[in-house]
């Protein structure tokens, strides 16, 4: 009974969320005495989804402070020996594994390009190749998210977004982290209570139609969740939407001593429904009542009703955004590009790594704007811009002077966004003209490897 | 640091996994003393992404067990009060709050048709309106992978099919949750280690190209992977793949004492590389090594490459099943349907809910195909077929001996796909002919609600 009811991963089981192949190599590594061997693996992606045109980088330093603290637990040496595919000494050597490495990360919410690396981790064999399955997952989630709600953000300007989609997103981890990956990229609130107050995102909520439903008739729901709470948003299309804002109206007529913050609409010509409500609002003398919609919204839907000058004022965004539902997956890879010191890559029909150590550096004009980024070897010297990685964990420690403070992620996401050229923000599905250069030291180091 | 590291959530915070709405709901119904009147909420979807033919329901049940022991911990009490937004007297009632209700489910791995219930709740509104938000989450998860995973299974027919796609799904809830539903629609076997050993499926694993690039040679890398392990599969693409399952030949040949179990092909033409491999293989005397196919597939790919006859033995699947990428989300609805002993229905534009509470009679012809379906009224009799929906919870209790047997699920669904249509299994879009009709006092009742 206890498995069925247990929501999700203790932490005494973290460890064991691995395919099992890392394990089987690092015992491989073990008995052949290579497993303390230097390496550096990088975590990338090949391409971008056709419907993005840069990723928003997030939770690889989520990812990299929770790798640095990995331990195999008493119950997982004990569920793995009961496998009987690993030899008690490797066992032995895993109940005292703890990751030892370096782990350098681009700071949460940066855009980034195909090749450019998020993360990469300089640790013996035996501590990296296990960490892939993990940080591969860790990261996937909260990138994919990040990415689509940066874009919403983007369509939506200057008016707030707000996450309704907790219902509609793949299960309880997705709900909670994705919150978070939901504030690093601009999201103004949430209406998932655990995951807002976990990261810190304001929590919003309305009403749903079975209020409405459970109240005989549409005016007494509303005066009735209008008594309980002050200023509160009011669900006006149960029956119908335009009804439902007389009904409003009416409601504050009768009764002065209420007040109504909102209505929301749901359903229907949401552009066309929002001025005619406005209309209605403001000749009755409200126009400080303020109007929400929701209903499928996506960034592309946002940017057409704000286009069209809809006099909506936040936006519900629920299940397009909560599985990233254009582009559920970004194509991330975490390769090994240096081992026993020597650049390593491999040659795949079709699949391109680049070796070695990297850094990125991403260039800026006279006005500020991105010009181009170059993927260079780590230790280059002599190149301009910003270098994007800089190392989390040292020697297994946590620098937690490093870590992006997450209040500052969103303005940090913002500003970045305004500094790209149009064709990188655009929301349409085509190709940046951007440019992403290697440097001559790694360009040469690739094509000799 | 705390809050950093923790990778999902604790029992005692499961609670608070939950849109605001429902919490502020509940405490207008608890202030105008309506959160005993007895409701009745339906889980159903409107209609199927244009990709699906059917959905494979799965995780109700799953679902119904972890709500049925559901509770509010003093610590979820204490964040809730913090937030400054709920009553002393409510949330003094919310620390009592247990769910008593009864909750009626389809059995895990029922393929549904749209408008037909995966799960009814029938509760007091206090209790079953709290668990929306929940029930969605953890069912729309579930569902979504078993839909995937069975046209998967489906097309791959008698070739066992594996589950490496961990590190492209949504966090650690969906890594772990989604092995049951892959086990549930007949996948065979998981990479996933701790999700294999929690859901009781079998644990698969080969190699990474990151171990043939740690050797200076790839024939050492196979050498000393195959002393490791008896019968172990060999990744055999990493430089060249035919040239690749040459060397295993060799390697065989060098040192008879070794065995392989399977070779891997991981990128390019897999079906014409699979041809020439396993000519090279029976060539050498090795019929049997088999042949292991992954790389991006999906059900199409599957299907393509058997109807090509290629040597494929088993196929791993990752990114493409692991979010279901064509079809990311199934529209669940959690309807209020009955109030107080009502019926009650939402009429907003363009959406249509079915009111009361429901049954579903599924009919099979005398050769034993499903011909059609039927959505009654619960209460209504003289239906034929089999009736889809059980009590799994009653006051409040789950009814272990109504659970679905997890061994059984596999076998069970591969038989109910086998008597559907082909056009209710065929894999390319399109919509089928499959007929779900209402019954004539469900009609009668939808028309005059």
């Amino acid at each position: 009974m206890s498995e069925l009811i247990t929501p999700s991963v203790a932490d005494d089981e973290l460890a064991l969320l691995i395919d099992l192949y890392q394990l089987t190599m690092t015992q491989a590594y073990w008995k052949e005495s290579l497993h303390e061997t230097p390496t550096t693996f990088s975590l990338f992606f090949r391409k971008l989804p056709a419907s993005r045109r840069f990723i928003l980088a997030c939770g690889q330093q989520h990812a990299a402070a929770m790798l640095s603290q990995l331990r195999f637990s008493d119950t997982a040496i004990k569920r793995l020996q009961d496998t009987q595919m690993f030899d008690a000494g490797f066992l032995d050597w895993l109940a005292n594994w703890r990751f030892e490495g370096d782990i350098w990360t681009v700071p949460e919410g940066t855009p980034l390009f195909p090749n450019e690396p998020l993360l990469e981790v300089d640790a013996p064999i035996g501590q990296a190749q296990l960490l892939e399955s993990l940080v591969m997952n860790l990261v996937q989630l909260e990138t994919t998210l990040a990415t689509k709600a940066a874009r919403i953000t983007w369509a939506a300007g200057d008016h707030p977004v707000v996450d309704f989609g907790m219902r509609r997103m793949h299960g309880i981890d997705a709900a909670v982290r994705g919150v978070r990956a939901y504030k690093t990229a601009g999201i103004h609130g949430t209406s998932n209570v655990l995951g807002g107050l976990r990261h810190g995102l304001a929590l919003n909520g309305t009403m749903a139609h079975s209020y409405i439903l459970a109240h005989d008739d549409e005016r007494d729901a509303f005066r009735a969740f209008a008594r309980h709470y002050a200023n509160t948003t009011l669900l006006v299309d149960t029956y119908d939407t335009l009804t439902g804002v007389e009904r409003v109206i009416d409601l504050l007529r009768e009764a002065p001593s209420l007040t109504v913050g909102a209505v929301r609409l749901d359903s229907g010509d949401l552009g066309g429904l929002a001025k005619r409500a406005r209309a209605l609002l403001d000749d009755a003398g409200h126009p400080d009542i303020k109007i929400i919609a929701s209903s499928g919204l996506d960034e592309h839907s946002i940017a057409e009703l704000i286009d069209d000058e809809a006099p909506i004022d936040a936006f519900g965004v629920g299940t397009q955004m909560g599985v990233s539902a254009d582009a559920p997956v970004i194509d991330l890879s975490y390769k090994l590009v240096e081992y026993a010191g020597q650049p390593r890559v491999k040659y795949s029909t079709g699949k391109v790594n680049l070796p070695s150590r990297k850094q990125v550096y991403r260039r800026q004009d006279a006005q500020g704007h991105y010009c181009g980024d170059v993927i260079a070897l780590r230790d280059e010297t002599g190149l301009d811009g910003e270098a994007l990685l800089t190392p989390l964990v040292k020697g297994g420690e946590l620098q937690t002077a490093t870590l992006t403070k997450a209040e500052n992620a969103p303005a940090r996401v913002r500003e970045a966004l305004h500094h790209f050229p149009s064709h990188v923000t655009a929301l349409e599905e085509g190709e940046s003209r951007y440019t992403v250069d290697l440097s001559p030291a790694l360009r040469d180091l690739a094509s000799n490897v």
